[in-house]
């Protein structure tokens, strides 16, 4: 109870897709069933499941994420990363997974990934484990 | 506590929005409070809360999806549902809703849905009660 | 436990990105740990994470939305708010946030935003804070 690891990280591209599967993984402990809370506290990224085993895919979803939401466009926000913000509220900044038997219940092919959209940056992440 | 239900579905189309609500609606049992965590355990498909009335709002949802994220592209992953992947990130893996009195605390005209983006296929959703 | 707390609130435009951050807050009370979830019990609106500081994002997001998905188009949804429906899923009906000594671990640049799609309407937000 009470307990939220902060995990940071090192992004290294404008859009990155990092699979932080593993991080979650170990973040679980000897908790034995619940819910892990996978939180991004930043508003130009945010995180994902899909599939860890071909990367590629986590290059297609950022590329069609470009070019939905493109670099350059009318927008009011004059910092340049209009497009980042976007594409965050578009995959949004938390996902949630189950805990059984101390083991995530990801399936077959899924991985979590942080979703870089502004980078290269140090970013954080915010892992919650609820028990029951 | 510790207990997840396993849902086992056929979809029967590459796209498909399938009414899941009552699933969802049985799984609660005599949990009075909490929340139900709808998971979906597939890279190709997600789950939403929407319009359950008519059933030509979801036939929209996946209409304008098919448009934004085209079947063909120029997609790096060489399984041709590069499409599935994206849309369903998109929409995400997982819905939370509330209980109390032992009810969804769904609006009126919610219902929870099943998105199927390549199908047809059998899937699996998980679904967690966190009471509290 | 066994609460949610229901608030109401009046949009004023048809597209409207709301700031319920402080709403939020607030309804945490003396509750020391755990997890807030925020749920939009209507189906042509969502909830979001992302920049408070500047207003000139969340336009941008409303922005962006309502041209990916244009008020007209061939719906067959035939009230006129197929862009709405739509513009819900793609954001979503809920987030988690995380709490830890009774405060929201929101980032530094972050807000909660109600995001009307088809207003201006009285509409409701569902706040459930699980405890652990």
């Amino acid at each position: 109870m009470g307990k939220t690891v902060i995990v940071s990280i090192q992004t290294h591209k404008r859009k990155e897709a990092l699979d932080i599967t593993k991080t979650i993984k170990d973040s679980i402990g000897d908790v034995k069933s619940g819910l892990v809370v996978v939180y991004v506290p930043h508003t130009t990224a945010g995180v994902i499941i899909n599939e860890a085993y071909d990367s590629d895919v986590a290059d297609d979803i950022l590329e069609k994420l470009s070019q939905l939401v493109p670099y350059s466009g009318s927008y009011k926000h004059l910092e340049g990363n209009s497009d980042a913000h976007i594409q965050s509220s578009m995959v949004g900044s938390s996902v949630s997974i189950i805990v059984e038997n101390s083991k995530l219940m990801l399936g077959r092919w899924q991985g979590v990934f942080f979703m870089e959209f502004d980078g290269p940056r140090r970013r954080e992440i915010y892992i919650k484990i609820i028990e029951g």
